[in-house]
């Protein structure tokens, strides 16, 4: 153990390991999933080879040998709950996907909610016995947060009781769906469904793709891997051309809306049953947020606890980097955000939970805010994780470009969460729109209710722009409960100037559309707002729940530096509504510097509590141990380039070109 | 041509050859660029298979390769001037690098300028026909930027009148040099050099690492590559052990310091003269950041006026992307950047290139403050580059994922300049000493020249911060010497701001160097906003040289954007600062919205001024005719996935799963 890491953590004024109690949810889950995440340790099976230092080929070939494996050992192991699986899985992947993804998280899901009886009976056992691998294709090259523009086609032919599939344009070409270019042999396919001359908009399809027993490609099908991409190397996502693919009628998923023998349509009964969906994954995103940037923050803490460098004061040994001030604001802030999304994805999947029962039961009046809130959410943690990890790399000097960081897997592996399941901006202006619906409905007279309910015209009439001289100052900066009230009040603020910016845009003759358009900055950062102070008050809210004093402590301080660093990077916001004066701005920068050094001898056992694992962290700056430069140096040393000591381009181009000159 | 584009390009209000020629620095530039660019294209042997498809080796092969080739064609087209070398490697590389980068940049030029006469005719022979082929071993495992503390020692045995090298410990291997881990056969080493029983510090040594006949590592030499990387996948960036390594006593670099054969030290008659080359450096890195800008700019651009989406006005077809608000928000300031970088480092050139001279004549009064304004430009530009490469790349959608699009390697291979030839906070806070230092002067009634003029005690007793209300406000938003001034103001507020903090800590009986700690946040923010400053006022400088008055007058708009976006991203600062009202900054929001609008039609025609020819921008989705679908589609066919129709991980793994569940 190297020994700056073990003075750091015996500085530590918390017991780490009850913080993890309370991170996993219970001490029992603790323990759970740790005797299931040693179940991977002890397994020579996973004991492979870097994926970095690998082909693409052979990821994809390693990735579908251990999805295979799998499958096996969760039967043997008797494993079936939905997270003890997932859990299980993360520490096989590490930072990396699984081949079969999409067959377990869309294929299957969408045969179990969409198929109806008769087809359940039917695609169920194939499914589940493997002999269908399947995948879900929807995204088009020419579209995908819009599904309304999806081109390809599925027309219903009733003389053969058959629907023909068509890719009738380039841009209609299946591309992108996970599993899709060499592991699937059906696709569930989103088609516009055409019957006796009408359209009906999209419908699913069960299109098989390759031969169950060849898997070579079916006649009309042209598909294939969609070449190299930002990480995702282990993933064969897909393309699919379709040419005149005859599927017989019921092939149609027709759980709700069917397509009778004689053509004749018939609609599902209700539209908001695929809506959920959406919303349970992009609340799942917020929590693949929060674990991104944990993983980043461990790494970055860790490393620089053991990293010295240059001096502060001449003559002394060089410090451990984490005693520069500049580097505690890059890391401090990004670690207390990763504890308020670890919260907010708590808050999501709660939530989630609980209005999935209202729905079951009918009632659907949560629906609205759930979704608006999941939206915004997705893009405000994805945004921040994103930028978040970069700083958490470049924190590391040169070593965090080495692929043995982990630091570039992590990041290329998350960042297509800030497009796919809805691109992000289309996300904020989606919760945009609830807000000024909601703002609307306050200025009629509406009782609002949920996070929103801050827009009740009372409370808007309090916080009306004004010059910063004239409005009394009454927040203190160093009382969490009264900056949830600013962060309430910017948002207000924020979302009113939006709305009036629609209106004034309307009173120029635009149309509403134009208006909305033209407004379209200001609303994102309204959503923006928002989303902050929904993160702030669930962070201010999971302080009231813990009881431990040392951890109630310092998770205050990082709830405490989460909400001034905040005030402080949109400063302007808070000064040009009036909701902070100039001093207080002045003394928010002085109280940021003091909360660093105060989170300083906790920082490593911050970390440490996230409790995850150096197989599942894959990360040499990121070891338990610290001790990185020997394993730094025992990596390279296995890289593949130094499979010889001398390359063949020397004797091919070097040493003939000397003659040649 | 795609209609669309074509259609972009009848609505500019400018011609875009002219703009071109502003860039390239006239006409004559212009010509001779493309007539070099022109003699790669129609090479057939740089006419290679796309490097993401190939395995790091065959990168690694691929690019010695064309190294060795670029070499021979040179001297065949008798191109010798280093600006016109530059163009041509350039056109090979596309968007990655060379595989001797090294030996044209740090080893050959090394050699130049450090070896003594003898040395020279020693070396120069070989190192030119290739014989040697070198890199500079100067960063450590445990030390990059901080030189000083660098480990590997090189001992001078009189006895034998040789150095013996060492690296002592792990941390002192080498690490990360360009070239080092296969490609270089010598390298010059930095050491601390030791001779009768006194350590003289870093000194410069040539050392055989391999026989240069066999390529064979030499004895007491560990040498190979330090693995995979984010980016930089064809280079041999590598690691050096020396174990005892003997060099006869001219192997030591010895045209300024050095070692008698009894081992007596005579030192360097003066240190400033390293200096340059760093300055030097740095300032090509700013003009590095303009040009990564630009390619990630045309490729978002151009791909924003093909791309259709979704909707604004209902049962209208698709709007090109690049008509949502939104769209224009994230691009339209970056192109403004990218503008505002290139004419940046266009200046830094020039600058260097004058104070270069009063240097021969050895004046060195100006290279402070070029040295302090290198270091912080070097930050800002590879900074706001890095995130905004990310910007545009995210902006693209799904297909920004793709290698494809060349915007993952764009980032991947530009990211490493925020870390190289100095890691940008410390840049920052080298160039905050010379702004604090520049400060005190001031205070003590010195006369301040050069861009720190601004700091002169009269300049800054007009400028303290005070509360907003009480200040007049007489800034016009619509004027851009109205903004250079509050630019200044804000950089000048904000430097005081850090020595007043300095102040304040040292009264609080802090040392001298933790006082610079504990404030080096407003430190690296004080840089910062000086740098702004510097940018805003070249760019508003070189509107001053513009004749063209269509070209002025969209350049005018993209300055004003630039200016305008600056200040509505950080407007806490300049409200703090009481330089802007409330009202005012709600202006600045407006405008920057109608600038928006006023850029859209001029768009693709300002990225088309960049002139990048398709083959170097390596982009289906940046190319200039802007059918993007349909080779986006050609492109994925030749993924190497795609080589067989059915992957043999089928057989090896999926099809025996089933009959084992």
């Amino acid at each position: 153990m190297n020994p700056d890491i073990t003075r750091e953590r015996k500085n530590a004024t918390f017991d780490v390991e009850k913080l993890t109690y309370i991170l996993d949810g219970g001490p029992e889950k603790t323990k759970r999933r740790r005797e299931i995440e040693s179940l991977v340790f002890s397994d020579p099976d996973f004991n492979e080879e870097d994926p970095n230092f690998l082909s693409r080929s052979d990821r994809y070939d390693q990735a579908v040998r251990k999805s295979a494996q799998m499958i096996l050992k969760l039967r043997e192991y008797g494993i079936a709950d939905p997270e003890e699986i997932y859990c299980y899985k993360k520490m096989v992947q590490g930072n990396f996907h699984e081949a079969l993804g999409l067959h377990f998280v869309m294929f299957l899901p969408t045969l179990y909610s969409q198929c109806d009886a008769e087809q359940a009976r039917k695609w169920l056992p194939l499914a589940e016995s493997f002999q269908a691998i399947g995948t879900y294709a929807q995204t088009e090259m020419g579209h995908g947060t819009h599904l309304r523009g999806l081109e390809t086609t599925a027309t219903y032919d009733p003389a053969t009781q058959e629907f023909v599939l068509n890719s009738p344009t380039i841009s209609s070409i299946k591309w992108w769906p996970g599993g899709l270019g060499k592991t699937s042999n059906h696709a569930i396919v989103l088609a516009q469904l055409h019957t006796l001359g009408n359209c009906h908009g999209i419908h699913a399809f069960i299109v098989p793709i390759r031969d169950m027993s060849t898997h070579i490609p079916l006649p009309g099908i042209v598909v294939g891997d969609i070449g190299p991409k930002f990480g995702f190397s282990e993933v064969d996502n897909g393309f699919l051309k379709l040419e005149n693919v005859r599927l017989p009628r019921d092939n149609m998923l027709m759980k709700y809306a069917k397509v009778e023998p004689d053509g004749t349509y018939l609609k599902p009964p209700s539209a908001k049953l695929t809506y959920g969906t959406m919303v349970f994954i992009r609340s799942l995103i917020v929590g693949e947020s929060a674990r991104a940037l944990s993983k980043a923050s461990i790494i970055a803490i860790r490393y620089s606890s053991v990293r010295h460098q240059s001096e502060i004061r001449a003559g002394e040994p060089e410090p451990q980097i984490l005693d520069y001030q500049t580097q505690q604001y890059k890391l401090f802030p990004l670690l207390a955000t990763a504890y308020a999304f670890t919260f907010v994805g708590q808050y999501m999947r709660e939530t989630y939970q609980r209005i999935s029962g209202d729905i079951s039961d009918g009632d659907f009046s949560q629906l609205p805010e759930l979704h608006a809130l999941s939206a915004g959410l997705k893009a405000f943690t994805t945004w921040t994780t994103n930028a978040g990890i970069e700083v958490c790399r470049m924190s590391c000097g040169g070593h965090g470009y080495s692929r043995s960081s982990a630091l570039p897997d992590i990041y290329v592996e998350f960042t297509p969460a800030c497009t796919y399941e809805g691109e992000n901006t289309v996300m904020m202006l989606q919760t945009a729109r609830h807000l000024v619906k909601s703002y609307r409905q306050a200025k009629e007279g509406q009782q609002l209710s949920g996070t929103v309910s801050y827009l009740n015209d009372a409370n808007l009439q309090r916080v009306q722009p004004q010059t910063v001289a004239a409005r009394p100052t009454v927040v203190d900066v160093n009382d969490l409960a009264s900056l949830v009230e600013v962060y309430k009040q910017r948002a207000a603020i924020l979302v009113e100037l939006s709305a009036k910016s629609i209106q004034q845009e309307l009173q120029r003759r635009k149309c509403q559309e134009d208006a909305w358009n033209n407004s379209s900055i200001d609303l994102v950062r309204a959503s923006d707002a928002h989303c902050h102070y929904v993160v702030v008050k669930l962070f201010t809210d999971k302080l009231g729940e813990i009881g431990d004093t040392a951890i109630h402590s310092v998770l205050s301080t990082l709830a405490l530096l989460y909400a001034l660093h905040g005030i402080k990077n949109n400063s302007g916001d808070f000064l040009q509504a009036g909701l902070l004066s100039v001093p207080q701005v002045l003394q928010v920068s002085v109280r940021v510097k003091e909360l660093l050094s105060q989170l300083r001898p906790n920082a490593v056992a911050l970390v440490d509590s996230f409790d995850i694992n150096d197989k599942r962290l894959n990360s040499i700056l990121g070891r338990y141990d610290g001790n990185v430069y020997e394993h730094l140096f025992e990596w390279a040393r296995r890289s593949p380039l130094n499979a010889t000591e001398v390359h063949e381009s020397f004797h091919k181009y070097l040493k003939p070109l000397r003659s040649q000159l």
